[in-house]
């Protein structure tokens, strides 16, 4: 028996992607096969919830093969394939569906979330630029800082090595600042910047900063809070909001709240059992054992369900809402598989209570909608908690494309994104190429590996690798800001920037060269974001897709249809394709049919 | 920074895999970097128990490198990796540890099972075979059965078109029987049978008869009790054990205990509201709705919380004791995830009680020992539920080799299997390469495919098409006979048998051609298996390994060890290899060097 079902159109899912509460929606399997369907056929969608049994749901015989309309009144996960007489259609691969044997079948999911469930308008369509803040421009002389090493020498190699004690301190700091990113803040206007995610700004010890010291301060090496409100006020006249880090899993061990080392005037969860912070933290025998990210003593984890910590991060005059009150535009939040459920959702109610139009991004590596963290299936997409998250999935999935050529990954990861996700979630996932977490784009798709960490200190591409990792840059860089989401540069990548995992992904922007072609690309991308509604919210739709080459579509009703193509072959593909468009990027016009050369791209739009 | 870390290796990791509660385990890494080891380094195993916070456990300074000693007292899984200075060292590639950036680290497994635990010996060493009992041999006349179609034809394409109503009955018999496979038991001893496993017996209404309509009683077309009885003493006689299938999720709708049809002289759940086996089934509206397995109304789901039906199952009378009084082996468990984990608990209780040297064999298509199901981890292979399962991973990884010459799959399966199973669970894994819910074995590795049934019922493999497959399959049984735990034959498999998924599977063995080679093929791996008391409970080492060649030896410290190569490339491997050996399959002696030769293997032992 043949029969067609593919969640990705409209006419057999009625509502493509996650749905909301209490929605309509009609499921339609067609009839393919030869001849006529078979009378008789029984044919049931069987549906469960997450951990609950399977229901089988009759579906209606119709003139082109069956339908059944259901309506969710609870959020949460499901899953569902179809028996049609006793055969078994589930999810095949890029999800389209397939007849398959019972036990080895795979069911389709169905994310239900809360119907007022709403992500910022004001992020779509944008382009994001995320910035370390020690390494991207230092603005003025740097002040003296006891127990840190200040380089003198920016664009140096960051200190790698461990201590004597065997220990990386990460204590060495070039001096970025928080005047330095207002001072670039018309270079990265021209780039189409409309969002900066600041990697964490408060006081710390260490020169990532996810050790925070003290919530409510920006750390003195990168300004003070009027630098701060300065930012803000100066990026908000050019349309661009500035994102913090949120790092609530933990605090520094050096920390006004913890004061192991007794640098602060406050009195420490780790000096006294009698300290306001003593059931922040976890000890196992006080104080030198205690409950730390991943073991590491200098970031002792704190107890999501203290009272006084809920108070301190969600409270009137708490840390949330403090900073949404200088203006920011939200918050990004570190490792959330590490903070439980609800106090995600109290941080949401609390972020949402002070700015409606805030966003919450989630710091999470695979699909959100179904993660399972240590042993609990996560709800982060369904209403209560973030709005976005970052695309980690997205990310593996263009640069397998890019370095194999191969479109399996891609078509796969797009289409099983945009099956699972909440459309507003969609419209605001923070597609990276490259994070402080990562090696260098442009080096990971040069194909390069060092072994260790002294090989990657020393190891820089060549010219002509680097020429060719560029071509394929550009071709991640059309993917990435063109599929639903929001593009996020990784300060520096547009400019060429190279370097191994951390700290050699966190080198210092150097101003004094610059990859004219590599930027000029990619503000062309950002222009080309900006005059096109469509990537605000227009629907993905595959056109075309075969082994190597990928053709989609990205439209919304009312704005003019875009068409993006990328071939990673040595193959031309020509296809029939109505009417006169013009390449956004080329400028040049095709007639009725498009012709994708050789490792090439392009974003098409039809010429009035 | 270099270190060695490999669990696989004792001096690494002083238990090889998973380990009994309360015994001390040391674990050590090696320094393996240019020059000494660095001074000051702090070195930690950072361990967390599934789904509970990381805990890091210093190390102590060693002249190698680092160790700790730990004992586990509670049975559960546990998760570890190793901080070293502030680099974080991994489960990588092959299960050997690699530095991995902190957010893409992945961690070892340790399964701590109860150290009660035990598996049968009697099971060990020896060769499974499976039977689908309608299609073996049919010994003497069919008897008569209403409403079920006998089939005169033994050998022909079953039934799989769906009827009118679009349902395919598989009421379709063919008449073999429980004497019949008596009448085989000489042929099974040859082939070095030491264990047969039964697809269900029990009366039901279909071919396959997981639909049981009458636990108690054995299904006319297959015999009565007393045929039973003869096949388990004859079978006994020749060293052999009878494994059942048991099906304690579900019934039969046409069932003592549902009775849908009215075809029982009881009183069942669907009839009336007072029926004794009412509270057995789930219904959702009476009588017509109700829960099913994936669905279908003919099996409907049992509640395994249900007072009475556990004392149909695990009483004095119960199901699983009236068996085993019969003197079978033990049974194999149907979808053993959708059984609560209390009820194979209490299953085992009662099964162990009875007789504490039968075997419980789970299905479960994964890797059993850290599986979530319905959302949740299960505890299979903790020492108080499963002793076995069957070895779906070790299928597919042996498939993947045989079909694409690369042994990334398979050796990653076997150092995953080994490292996180029990090692008397894996003494007694179900080997399989494919069972009554897979394609034949031959027409996988033929690598030809179907879309459609209609297709599958007339394509069979060409002449010199199965040559090519029967070399490829002679290979994976040489790894399925030599790999840990005991290899099981699905019924004609060894007579070169082919055909698609279900029901073209369950094709009846045909006694009238005989593939020699083939079986003399598996007779003489039985033979090896039955000489050479390594493969009882022998430990696994990969001697040499790379993309397309694997060499393995098995020893357990008595009895000479010994050696098995694949090499499935065009190249010819030689290896220094001390001694002369000679090759178990083709007698063929060699000296102090083994040459493995383009698509070949062999199985080697010491001469003395």
């Amino acid at each position: 028996m043949q029969f067609y079902y593919n969640p990705m159109d409209r006419a057999c899912k009625s509502y493509t992607g996650a749905f909301p509460t209490d929605t309509a929606v009609t499921f339609r399997i067609y009839w393919k096969g030869d001849g006529a369907m078979p009378d008789h056929l029984d044919a049931r969608l069987v549906l469960s919830r997450d951990g609950e049994e399977r229901k089988p749901i009759s579906m209606d015989r119709q003139s082109y093969g069956y339908s059944v309309t259901l309506r969710f009144h609870q959020t949460g996960l499901y899953f569902y394939y179809f028996r049609i007489g006793d055969d078994y259609f589930g999810c095949g691969a890029l999800r389209r569906g397939s007849f398959m044997p019972l036990k080895n079948l795979v069911s389709w999911q169905i994310t239900v979330y809360d119907k007022q469930y709403r992500t910022p308008d004001w992020m779509k369509g944008g382009v994001m630029y995320q910035i370390f803040p020690d390494r991207f421009y230092k603005a003025g002389d740097l002040p003296i800082a006891q127990g840190k090493i200040l380089r003198d020498d920016w664009g140096g190699l960051p200190n790698y090595r461990p201590n004597e004690f065997g220990k990386v301190l990460n204590n060495d700091f070039f001096g970025g600042n928080l005047a330095g990113i207002t001072e670039k803040l018309d270079y990265l206007h021209d780039l189409g910047v409309t969002v900066i995610y600041l990697n964490p700004i408060f006081e710390a010890y260490s020169n990532h900063r996810y050790d925070t010291g003290d919530y409510l301060k920006i750390d003195p090496l990168l300004g003070e809070t009027k630098d701060l409100d300065n930012l803000v006020s100066e990026a908000k006249a050019r349309g661009i909001h500035i994102v913090l880090d949120g790092v609530f899993n933990h605090t520094g061990s050096d920390s006004r709240y913890f004061n192991r080392y007794n640098h602060y005037d406050s009195v420490g969860a780790y000096q006294s059992p009698y300290s306001p912070y003593f059931d922040w933290y976890t000890f196992h025998s006080y104080p030198d054992s205690y409950d730390s990210w991943w073991g590491i003593e200098t970031l002792p984890a704190v107890n999501e369900t203290s009272p006084s910590y809920q108070e301190f991060i969600f409270g009137e005059n708490g840390v949330l809402k403090t900073w949404l009150k200088h203006g920011i535009g939200g918050y990004r939040l570190d490792v959330a598989d590490e903070l439980p459920d609800f106090f995600l959702e109290k941080l949401r109610k609390a972020v949402k209570d002070c700015n409606s139009e805030a966003v919450i991004i989630g710091e999470v590596w695979e699909d959100a909608s179904n993660k399972i963290a240590y042993s609990k299936r996560r709800k982060y997409l369904q209403g209560h908690e973030l709005d976005s998250v970052m695309n980690y999935p997205l990310k593996d999935a263009i640069i397998s494309y890019v370095l194999s050529g191969n479109t399996k990954q891609l078509r796969e990861t797009i289409d099983l994104l945009i099956d699972h996700y909440p459309k507003q979630t969609l419209d605001v996932l923070m597609n990276i190429l490259g994070t402080h977490d990562t090696s260098r784009i442009l080096t990971v798709l040069s194909g390069k590996t060092c072994s260790n960490k002294d090989e990657m200190a020393v190891t820089f591409l060549t010219e002509r690798e680097k020429a060719s990792a560029k071509m394929k840059l550009m071709m991640a860089a059309v993917l990435q800001f063109t599929l639903p989401g929001i593009p996020c540069i990784f300060y520096g990548d547009e400019n060429g920037m190279e370097g191994f995992i951390d700290p050699f992904c966190r080198r210092c922007y150097d101003w004094t060269k610059s990859d004219n072609e590599l930027i000029a690309f990619y503000k062309q991308l950002g222009k080309i974001r900006q005059n096109n509604k469509v990537f605000r919210d227009g629907e993905y739709k595959e056109v075309f897709g075969d082994n190597s080459c990928l053709v989609y579509s990205r439209q919304n009703g009312t704005d003019d249809t875009i068409y993006v193509y990328v071939n990673n072959s040595s193959d031309v593909y020509t296809m029939k394709f109505d009417g006169t468009y013009v390449d956004l990027l080329s400028e040049k016009k095709a007639c009725n049919s498009l012709t994708c050369g050789a490792r090439s791209f392009g974003i098409l739009k039809k010429v009035q």
